[in-house]
């Protein structure tokens, strides 16, 4: 167990008046008692109680080896599961729970419990997991210069003339091979027009002279998340690629130049969106700035409108303005940022400047 | 749209007196208008309405290039995607939502219409999947024809001397290879006493003389899963050992060979059971004897104790007993059966005989 983490938690929802926080992500229970499972489908549930009797709801079937310094709950795939969670409940008016508990087990625990209010409680383990304290930073450094490395062997790999699934499918190796733990998520590599779809799937396609090559890439060290996106040219590039390139790079850069404490997240969306939307691309950049990321590639918190949050020293998440012509080509440009005492440490250093291949 | 499906979750709607299903599931969705998507932490929902008035709820940022037949109410990042299904409603009492829709979501609908009874309605989806129609049954069997012929490269690979992890590795392309659209889940190749553990991860372990090698391993094809598990042994093979193998393949025979339409899935389960705890093994068989699958490599509906549901003609699920001797060894043989109109097929038919590579 975590104890300074779990104080923050039981912080959060004595603030927000929770008897209890129901804790279902995997990554959360991870960050806060040093273990991880990933039991799918099955009940699996940190319980963090504001009088401390914290437990662990568990199947008989995944083994436990070492002590986890807090009770474990077990049931079997027979027995009723939810039923466990509310034996271990003391009279609660609240419970929160985390945003990605599924149905089935949230509407059979307010079935049996319909006195009690239930409540979206994320944000108590949320807001704390946003700050990287300085063990978690360390290692998203590494995981960082890991994909700049490994962002130019794939350049490589992809001037070859691989297909886009062919490149991605370099990738689990060229992180193995730099210390990496294999991909973060499933990398994007899309050649051409079809980088104008950010969710672009990899395909057969091969490259064509004047294509764009977005290369969306990251890998996982010891537990956290690395996460870049580049954009390089195929052998020729059309002033209007250049141009766009070029607007993407400034945005990119206006974003990261203003972060430091105190600075609103949806202000850093601002500058990056009111550039591109100055040169008349502001319906072709159609997401999000960035996003946080740490345990996982994408976690609670986006450098968006709908965040008016101030940035605080530690928090680490992603700049990736883009623009897409549907039919033509795509160009993102992606860094991790991680908020210092007086500014941001940019955690990509692959360079941005325009690179035809 | 397949209008025979929906027609059939509406007739199952009626019956729970559910004015809406809100299906969230990628599988479902995909199952019920042709189109696959996997939005990750957008809101994607399917809704089905009794009124006949369809619609499916999606994020701007995803491009559907074609007609899918039904109205789509678009949301971006920006908007409250909630509020569009609101919006969306007419007077309803009472909304079922599929099993694993996030509590976020729920929460956030629940909170906006309090006067509204929801309720978990994934059987009005998952007892219309548990069937499959003659399209599904074709593309199961080539699945698990390929399966069947892959079994047997992993085996050869296996007995070269590679590591788990290494062995693993090989899948993906043996696969394609054979007209596979690759893993249908993280294969598990566990040696020896790794194999004790039914969700043992793959690591560098090699084999040593006398270990058990238990594979379970499915591909994807056009869609659809296949699944299933042979136990080896290395070199040799000690009298427990082999007692304990016999004895799963005779509870895993036993099984298959009562399947037909009318007997109940719970019995099915006893079968196998029974005669592994008359050995004294009872204890050592610790998880359900198998689930259905299909589009999904599990998909609802248990073999165990837990369902009393008759089997019908059509159905696909996987009959798979197991011992595990911590410390020692593990044994698990599984195939897939389909349902006939008076008996099973075994769509698996590599070879059950003790084997020792």
């Amino acid at each position: 167990m975590n104890k300074s983490r779990i104080d923050k938690v039981v912080a959060n929802m004595k603030e927000a008046n929770l008897d209890y926080l129901l804790i279902s992500e995997p990554s959360s229970i991870d960050y806060l008692i040093d273990y991880v499972n990933h039991p799918g489908e099955r009940l699996y549930v940190l319980m963090i109680a504001r009088n401390g009797q914290h437990k662990l709801f568990f199947n008989k079937l995944f083994f436990v080896e070492n002590d986890l310094g807090i009770d474990i709950i077990w049931h079997s795939d027979t027995d009723d599961a939810i039923q466990t969670i509310v034996d271990n409940l003391n009279n609660p008016k609240m419970i929160g729970v985390d945003k990605h508990w599924t149905a089935n087990f949230l509407l059979s625990l307010m079935d049996k419990m319909p006195n009690v209010r239930f409540v979206n409680g994320s944000k108590c383990i949320d807001y704390v997991r946003m700050i990287k304290d300085e063990t978690e930073q360390a290692l998203m450094i590494e995981a960082s210069r890991i994909n700049d490395k490994a962002m130019d062997e794939v350049i490589n790999q992809v001037s070859l003339g691989l297909s886009e699934l062919e490149a991605a499918d370099k990738l689990g190796k060229i992180y193995t091979q730099l210390g990496g733990d294999g991909n973060s998520f499933d990398a994007i590599i899309a050649y051409g027009a079809n980088g104008a779809n950010p969710h672009h799937e990899n395909d057969n396609s091969c490259l064509l002279p004047g294509d764009s090559v977005i290369i969306d890439m990251g890998c996982k060290y010891k537990g956290y998340c690395s996460d870049m996106t580049r954009t390089v040219f195929y052998q020729e590039v059309s002033d209007e690629a250049r141009n766009v390139y070029e607007l993407v790079k400034a945005a990119n850069e206006a974003a990261e130049a203003m972060i430091r404490p105190g600075v609103k997240l949806c202000d850093i969306d601002k500058t990056a969106r009111d550039l591109i939307t100055e040169a008349g691309y502001g319906k072709e950049f159609n997401h999000r700035l960035g996003h946080f990321i740490g345990k996982d590639v994408h976690e609670y918190g986006d450098v968006s409108i709908n965040f008016d949050l101030e940035v605080e020293e530690g928090m680490i998440f992603s700049i990736e303005p883009g623009i897409y012509l549907p039919g033509k080509f795509g160009v993102r440009i992606e860094d991790l940022v991680m908020v210092t005492k007086d500014g941001c440490k940019v955690l990509n250093s692959y360079p941005k400047d325009l690179k035809v291949i």
